[in-house]
């Protein structure tokens, strides 16, 4: 069958694997489609752990169960896997069912690090791991898992927000890839006024797409992360989708009083001169937070698919708009576009 | 009627004041302890905000209500007024009993910065802002104050972590100011192991009394907040309570994965270089998060004054050792004991 891995010299490859057999208590999936994301070019810059040449890559998947091989699952059902697995034997992470959780040399990330993706025809994948999709929905399968993130960093931004009466007035979004841009219809549902920040032109698609989603553009060009609030309005939350370093400070100068800062982008060396005494006057008399997040689990899944269900079709689509064909995987990888997929054709 | 007020040279100066008429809905309260903290030596260096020549002094109060003037409270009662009022007309953080969710512009603060403090024979409080407090807790009622911020502060660290299984193995207090001292025995009931960090030699009493409510001392001088993790064990929650403003992005470096950090004390004026990157990603793979925190409301108080009352004598007994008249203000606002404070005898 194909399979799209990480060769030896660091680049990807199309390759020939053997159809994976399911093991007891594994499904076998036929993959449908692959999103990619800055993840997988990360991957391929060898910027996370321990990379292996031959790993399949593909962490975004949706498939549809060929083998249920007595799991319970049903033949032909539409299923999305989650990413994380045990390092071998199980831990207690897995055991509470919060694989999201597990620190990094505790677990391994399908297609990221230490275990094969889903770019490939067929994956074998432990039932538990899988989680139903309506059929309906298949196309747009492979938006499930980069929604489930986001699922899980509101989750823990609410949480940290839960003991008092947080206003909901302003959301800003820190970046302009896709991650950040299928956020904002999400955020666009549970706040007053939702922003979206980044440093493209107008007339950019994806700046055009942030604002069908319901946004307002700022071009961090003209109004850097520091100045929003006064040139805009302080923001209840500022979700953190680009992974550029500074940002973990700088949200916390975008928040409103009793406002949180959720940082999910895992950022590239930087060290710089911070007023630190600002940084930290501003967390205290403000009561703000600044919450990290990586990764999610099943529920967070579960979340992602109810959000994607209820996403308006203007939006959702154009996630789906580059489907490329497995041959052609290196355009895919390479794209610009608003959201990249591949698509396996069994 | 005695009263220690700032006066307009900034020191502070004991005075003759009207003994004050209670207005409609409040009460008559006759003071009897009033503890010294931090935050009272920074009002008279002027580092919080607009100090107010004439202001009285103190916000860690307990008293006996002198007169109920139809409030519903009992006269002789023993009561602890909580700190913050509306400046000037209610808005929404008073309606909803949250005024330590005010924005610092919306709130002034009783013997901080605003508003009359509680260091003079007699205060006249709305009844809404008095807390009871059993008798037999009387000598200890200017520890509710302090003991309140840590209320808030510890529920707001573990909202935050209230999505997933969080391990309380370890807590770290960064200080050993009063306010570190009074909240390591309350964490020693929730923690496995709690260690105090400062700056102080182990004959300190400072340090016997940390390690006589439970804690392993670490000496900053020799372990930094930085190699705590490493020389010690990593950290699930870290109580910042020094204001040392490195310490804002420091204590995420000694945290646990999944593990939080509770900000409090106010910082001065400090820029330094700083690993952004290391930062930004600590809190993203870890799930790491930071929480700021102030003051603290009505129910704080009454949690703290469960804390109060379950706390072991040989480590309460410690805080009330230094009670001074209230003639002798100025060696109590000067003292460097483990707490001073002031004691007035109408």
């Amino acid at each position: 069958m194909d399979a799209v891995v990480l060769s030896e010299d660091g680049s990807p490859r199309l390759v020939d694997r053997p159809r994976p057999e399911p093991g007891p208590g594994e499904a076998l999936i036929r993959v449908d489609r692959v999103g990619i994301d800055g993840t997988d070019r990360e991957v391929l810059d060898g910027v996370h752990g321990g990379v292996e040449a031959s790993m399949v890559l593909g962490h975004e998947a949706v498939g549809t169960v060929a083998e249920p091989n007595g799991t319970g699952l049903d033949a032909g059902e539409t299923v999305v896997p989650t990413v994380r697995r045990p390092p071998g034997a199980y831990n207690e992470y897995f055991r509470r069912g919060e694989p999201d959780m597990a620190p990094m040399d505790e677990t391994v990330e399908c297609g990221i690090d230490g275990a094969d993706g889903f770019m490939a025809e067929y994956v074998a994948v432990p039932s538990e791991y899988l989680v139903p999709l309506p059929e309906r929905l298949a196309p747009y399968g492979f938006l499930v898992e980069p929604l489930s993130i986001t699922a899980k960093a509101l989750e823990l931004a609410e949480a940290s927000r839960e003991p008092f009466a947080w206003d909901r007035d302003r959301a800003l979004v820190l970046g302009t890839g896709s991650l950040g841009l299928l956020t904002l219809p999400v955020l666009a549902e549970r706040f007053d006024e939702v922003y979206c920040l980044g440093r493209r032109d107008r007339d950019d698609p994806a700046v055009e797409l942030a604002i069908e989603a319901g946004a307002t553009y700022v071009d961090s060009r003209e109004t850097p992360v520091a100045e929003v609030s006064e040139a805009y309005a302080p923001m209840d939350l500022v979700y953190e989708a680009t992974g550029h370093a500074p940002h973990a400070v700088q949200s916390v100068s975008a928040l409103a009083p009793n406002g949180v800062a959720a940082l999910l982008g895992v950022p590239e060396p930087h060290t710089a001169e911070v007023d630190l005494a600002d940084f930290h006057r501003e967390l205290v008399l403000g009561n703000r937070a600044v919450v990290g997040s990586v990764n999610a689990g099943y529920t967070h899944f579960e979340r992602a698919i109810e959000w994607l269900d209820a996403m308006p079709e203007s939006v959702r689509s154009a996630f789906v708009e580059h489907v490329y064909p497995i041959e052609a995987f290196e355009a895919a990888l390479d794209s610009d576009v608003i959201k990249a997929a591949v698509e396996l054709d069994p």
